[in-house]
Order: structure tokens, then C-alpha cells, then sequence
């Protein structure tokens, strides 16, 4: 575990999108061809999220799209990748926020859904701006999806067996910024791996690990989840930048609170005015980011080469 | 709704304990004996507290041992009192922080639990300061709570029915500062009624509606749970009060960022120094707190009297 946080940071010129597939030590056991799978699977979401935004089209399509296609390679850590709880189920956890409205939807410890990003947009839909539920849990969330004709995820994929090593660490996420000057966020995962049944990190927690407004940022985190959720990680770094601080500074402090609290991770972020950044303190985060003429892919650190 | 927020604070000498029975309109639905129940609910609450911290005991145990007793009375909308879903099942959310170590267990969506606070300090438990789960949500929050050995609730109450209107608004929560100067917070909830089976709102979530530590403050809200949780009310309060806020106003503009995201409701809060307030933009709060010679139990607004 690298005791630095080390950070990436720029300006792009909206539309842009950045994804991440999670942050940890998942390097030391990855084979190339391993790597080759994260990188397609960082490209394709970066495709899909780019079929919305290249055409105009808003923040939150883009991010849905992006992580739905991340949990639907099967290369990560996120729907039908998810890894096995301790008792061998599968229970995932998923939010998205929309900063224009501020709106937000999470599910937690929910088995049912084969896409639980789109669950959490769902959970979102229910309400207007401020009001109806914005985290549903457990067997409640799994009859919401049901109720809610969302796919079920694949009974035979329900042990989470088959799944190779390289999705451990792979919580994935993504944040855009739309030509229309809107941003939202996505955050996936299926937690810790052998997690106690019913374990809720900080990815479907607004505020936590997923924060979307107009007027500040948007983030997706990724890492050890009890300390991004107990430091109030996405929430602190919203506040700093709403008062005014500098982007890549208030990322750095924003995770060196995770860090006060145990936990090491990562996270990608994005401002309205184009402002992004990238950071973790772990030995590797597969990200990846396009705009316009600019489309940069980098499964592991600390480049594309092993 | 009043528009106005409504703060009550001072300074007491340590050991020091508060409770809240909720915040809301309800008192314009509430017979005497009604309110004389809340009363009784309230000073009860703060004599089990008592018993710990007057004999030097240390704050987390009083807290919980406040909740516990408002659990139990059945006169709540937490534990024994706890109000149906929309399908008639119970499920409740509950979360404990040590302000010493900082260690925090919450459970969601659970309907085993005779006991939430009590499931959620095994939760806290699980872990040292800094590991371990601090939420369980759902199904697996049942199976640990059976595992640990905690008592079960009443089937014959499972239902929430011969639930009075009376516990429609009564979250209930404890701060306390114990003789050693140490803090410790807990909520118990059995959320909105007629709620969405799965929906989960601010009490169990660390650093929305529950958070303890040392370094600045104790706090336990009530309200409409998705606002407190969208705000961040917790973390923003105590943020404010490690910066060196003056507690009146902090508390203050954090239940205004409540209000931003289109809730009301209320707190009690309690710094290391002992200076404490309860504030509240409802109708009424039900709420009391005891120290060395001062004993005061407010179960309505504006006073005692109907």
C-alpha cells in the first residue's frame, strides 16, 4: 500500500465522461490478458456513455450507461460480476444522483437485479426533487425491482462462482458532464468479497461514495467503504468546493479524511466548469476519461504496460 | 409547518444526557394522556441513562441505555412502538457512535431485532476502531442479530397493529457527555409509516441523522429522514463545530441545508465542553436532558402545558 495519493488533473471542454473500475492492490495478481479485459471493459463504457453525450444527451443517461455497461461485462466487481458474500449469495449496491435536481436512488444488499444501477435510477424515479425514497435495502429493494419489471440477475450466476480474482477490487463508477452544463454520477458494486450477508459500504450512501450537483462536483469513490462512509467522503469534497477550494487540494485532503478513518481507495471527479481529477492511494485505479478529440484509457498504474 | 427554527441552549456541567421521542406536527393530534405517556417516555429514558453515567459509567452505554428504554416503552415509533411498512411488516433502522473511538454500527430494513440500538452496538461491536461492517441492512442484519443472541421481536407485534397515531413522529435518540468527557450518540427508528418495504432513511446512516466525536460533538436528528441524509446533517454540523462554529448557529444553518432538500424536523446535539441545543422547525419536538441538579422534560411545544 502506497502511503502517497497520487492524482491526475486537467480541463476538458464539455461533453466530458470519466469511468473508474476500482481501486486496490488487484496489480500484483493480474495477467495481461487481465488487463487487456479491464482496459475493453473502461473503452466500452466509455462508448456507451459517449452515444449520449456525443449526441448532446443528458449526464445522467450517460453515467447509467457507462456503469450498466461496466456490470454487464462480468470483468468487475459490479452486477453480474458482483462477488460472493460469505455465504456464497451475491448482494449489490448501486446509486446514482442527477445534479441538476439534486435527485438521488440507491439499493443496498439487493440480490434481484441484474443491473443495479438501473435500479437505483429507478428507486430515484419514484420521487420528484426532494421527496419520495432515495435508498431501498435488502428483500424490500428486490421486490421494488420486481414490481419494477427490472431484468433479473442470472440464477446461475447468483453464487458469484466463476468469478476470477481480477473483479475483487472492481467497484465501478463514472461521472459526466453534459453540453448542457449538467453533471451526474453512478457508482456499482458488489462490496467486499466474502462481505458478512447484508454489509453496506459507502456506494449506494449519497454523500458517501456518489455525489452529483451542478453547483459543485461530481464523484464516484471507490476503496474500503466503512471509511469513505464514516469520513463523509463525497460530501466533504462537495463542501470544499462549493466554498471555493481547489479542485486537486480538496481531492487530496477529502481522501487523506479516508484515510484518518482506516481506509485507502480512489476517486474520479468532475466539475462544472470542466475541471477534473483523478486520485487513489492504492497501488493501482483502472480509469479512463473522453471528451472531445480526447479519449485516455488506463487500466492499471503507472501506465498501460506491466 | 412553521418556518421559524426553534433552539433551547446552555451549558451543563458533566455528565450530562439528552433524548429526543421525535420531532413533528403530531401535537395537534395528541390527547393529554397522550402527551403525559411522552412525558413519562422521556423521563424514564433519561433515569436508565442516569443510572450509568452518575455512577461515572461511560457515555455509550447511557445512550444506549436511553434508547433502549423509549424502545421498550412501545410508546415510540422505534423498537416495540415501531409503525408498519405499506404491507403491514415492521422494519426498523438504528445506529450507535462512540465519540472516543469513533466506532459506529448501524442496522437498516431489519425487523428481527427486539432491540434495534442494542443490534446496532453488536454491529459496532463486530469490529475494532477503524474494521469491521458499520451498517448490515436487511435479511443479513436478521441473520446476525439471531447469530449474536439478541432477543427477538414479538411476532404478535410484528404487524404494527394497536400502534397509536400517537408514535407516527417518535424517532427517538440519546447524546450524552459522560464524568471522562467522552460522547457517544444513537437513533432508533421505525421510519415514515405506511413506508416502502426497504426504504431507508437518515437514522442508521453515519454522519446523517446519528454522529459522536470527541473532537466536536454529539448529535441525534428526527425528521424526514431523505432530507437529514441527502444534507449530510450530521457531517455538516460536526464539520462546522471541529472549525470552531458557535454550536447554536451551526446547528442552525445544518437544519437549513435540511430544509434545501425539502425536509423539517430536529436535533439535540451536545459538545465535549458541555454546551448543548435542541432546535427544531416543527411543530413540536419531544425532548429532555439531565445533569448534576437539573432535570427538564419537554414533551410538546411551546411548554408543558396543552
Amino acid at each position: 500500500m502506497t502511503g502517497d495519493i497520487l492524482a491526475e488533473c486537467g480541463t476538458l471542454k464539455a461533453p466530458v465522461l470519466i469511468v473508474h473500475g476500482g481501486a486496490g492492490e488487484f496489480d500484483r495478481q493480474r495477467s495481461p490478458a487481465q488487463i487487456n479485459r479491464i482496459g475493453e471493459g473502461l473503452e466500452g463504457a466509455l462508448e456507451a456513455g459517449w452515444r449520449v453525450l456525443g449526441d448532446g444527451g443528458p449526464a445522467l443517461e450517460a453515467v447509467v450507461g457507462a456503469v450498466a455497461f461496466l456490470e454487464a461485462s462480468g470483468d468487475f466487481n459490479a452486477g453480474r460480476g458482483a462477488v460472493a458474500t460469505s455465504e456464497g449469495s451475491v448482494e449489490t449496491d448501486a446509486a446514482v444522483m442527477e445534479g441538476t435536481t439534486g435527485r438521488v436512488g440507491g439499493i443496498c444488499a439487493a440480490s434481484w437485479p441484474e443491473s443495479p444501477v438501473r435500479a437505483a435510477l429507478a428507486v430515484m424515479e419514484l420521487g420528484g426533487p426532494r421527496s419520495g425514497p432515495v435508498l431501498l435495502a435488502g428483500a424490500g429493494a428486490d421486490r421494488f425491482c420486481e414490481a419494477s419489471g427490472l431484468a433479473q440477475r442470472d440464477p446461475a450466476r447468483l453464487t458469484g462462482e466463476g468469478v476470477a480474482p481480477i473483479s475483487r477490487n472492481g467497484t465501478v463508477g463514472a461521472v459526466a458532464l453534459d453540453a448542457s452544463g449538467h453533471l451526474a454520477a453512478a457508482t456499482s458494486t458488489g462490496g467486499r468479497l466474502g462481505k458478512l450477508p447484508g454489509r453496506v459500504g459507502d456506494s449506494p450512501i449519497v454523500g458517501a461514495g456518489t455525489w452529483a450537483d451542478d453547483a459543485s462536483v461530481a464523484v464516484s469513490a471507490t476503496g474500503e467503504g466503512e471509511s469513505f462512509l464514516v469520513a463523509g467522503f463525497a460530501h466533504k469534497l462537495a463542501w470544499a468546493l462549493a466554498a471555493g477550494a481547489d479542485l486537486e487540494s480538496a481531492l487530496r485532503r477529502a481522501l487523506s479524511s479516508v484515510r484518518d478513518c482506516g481506509g485507502h481507495g480512489g476517486a474520479i471527479v468532475l466539475a462544472p466548469d470542466g475541471r477534473y481529477a483523478v486520485a487513489f492511494d492504492t497501488l493501482a485505479m483502472a480509469r479512463a476519461w473522453r471528451a472531445t478529440g480526447i479519449s485516455t484509457v488506463r487500466p492499471i498504474w503507472p501506465d498501460d504496460s506491466l
